[in-house]
């Protein structure tokens, strides 16, 4: 199975470049805004296509057209202001997965942020409030899509190495998870179709990523 | 026929309330923001309700409680951040869409941008780009409503005075129209069933309101 990963240069896309080019069942083409960034992957064997998520649909679509998943983990970043949330987190989001049905490819696993309920947009503090808006509405259209989605929502991203101990489910208690762990994550789902039509949030816990996958 | 006026203190939103006053069909609710902009519509002879778009769905439901259409012209402004162009031109919006739903209030009249398309998007000036992102899932999330809207494209806004010269179809030429003629386009919209499920763009021309309408 090869899957376009798009935001690979970002800190979970990297390491889950590394997995799936780790594991004998799939490939990745990494999808990244400049092309600069392509030694990274061309080193770890991967496929590359440069396209900026800000661009056409089209653009998007060729990029995905000889891939079997997408998995979006791009993200306008904290340093950015509110105009790339609402044209990456949100518009470019909706463009991946408008993409998706273009290029006939079903599979598409979408890393959320932790809570993007309407309850969760109304409690939010008025610095963050838009970027959960715009997750909101990405993960509103990719549930209304007919596509086979996942739709990942992980507690507070850390960098520590991967532990390969989490908690997972629907509902979970706030918590941190390293970023290595959710690459993991977005691997095992790839690998199994019983996370197709659902969406959890994972934080580290006591089962193995492969355990809680399977026990979803 | 109760109208509720979202974004009544706006510039469209006060000529548009003046129009209803002095309409014998019609009556209006001013929803505003703030306390201290009551009076000017409290001397109209209006009702009025103090409601934060940004706050709960069921605020806005309860001020709609007892009217019988909602018009939508509320709007970030110009000098506001990208921020509340994400939380008032699409989240509020989207809310007020809901709350329509919530409230059992069927007629529904959006006063949008010109152009809210993809393309318009993927053409839009850097700056102005997030705005038409906000309005086109704004527009998109009340075209998969089941209520009966009108979702109005007008040209660039003027401060003129109306002239009640129109022109008004699904496409028309980029052009012109005073806020006090998009103020009348509102009112006959509402007085007219024809425009329900339609959306049209308006700019100066040489219709006036009331033959454009019809002839829609």
């Amino acid at each position: 199975m090869k899957v376009l990963v798009i935001g690979a240069n970002g800190q979970i896309g990297k390491h889950l470049v590394k997995l799936i080019q780790d594991n004998d069942k799939l490939e990745a083409k990494a999808m990244i805004r400049k092309e600069e960034q392509a030694d990274f992957f061309k080193d770890l064997g991967a496929d590359v296509a440069v396209v900026n998520l800000e661009g056409e649909i089209d653009d998007i679509a060729k990029a995905a057209d000889d891939v079997d998943a997408i998995v979006f983990t791009a993200g306008s970043g904290p340093n950015t202001g509110k105009d790339k949330t609402i044209m990456v987190d949100l518009d470019g989001a909706v463009k991946t997965i408008e993409a998706a049905k273009h290029a006939n490819v079903k599979r598409y696993v979408m890393i959320s942020s932790y809570d993007t309920t309407r309850e969760a947009i109304q409690e939010s503090p008025e610095s963050f409030a838009p970027y959960v808006v715009a997750k909101h509405y990405a993960d509103e259209w990719l549930r209304a899509a007919d596509l086979d989605y996942t739709i990942i929502h992980p507690g507070m991203l850390t960098n520590d190495t991967g532990k390969n101990q989490v908690e997972l489910a629907e509902k979970v208690e706030r918590g941190e998870v390293p970023r290595e762990d959710i690459a993991q994550v977005i691997l095992e789902s790839l690998l199994n179709d019983s996370t197709i039509k659902k969406e959890f949030q994972v934080v580290s816990g006591n089962s193995t990523i492969e355990d809680a996958i399977k026990s979803l």
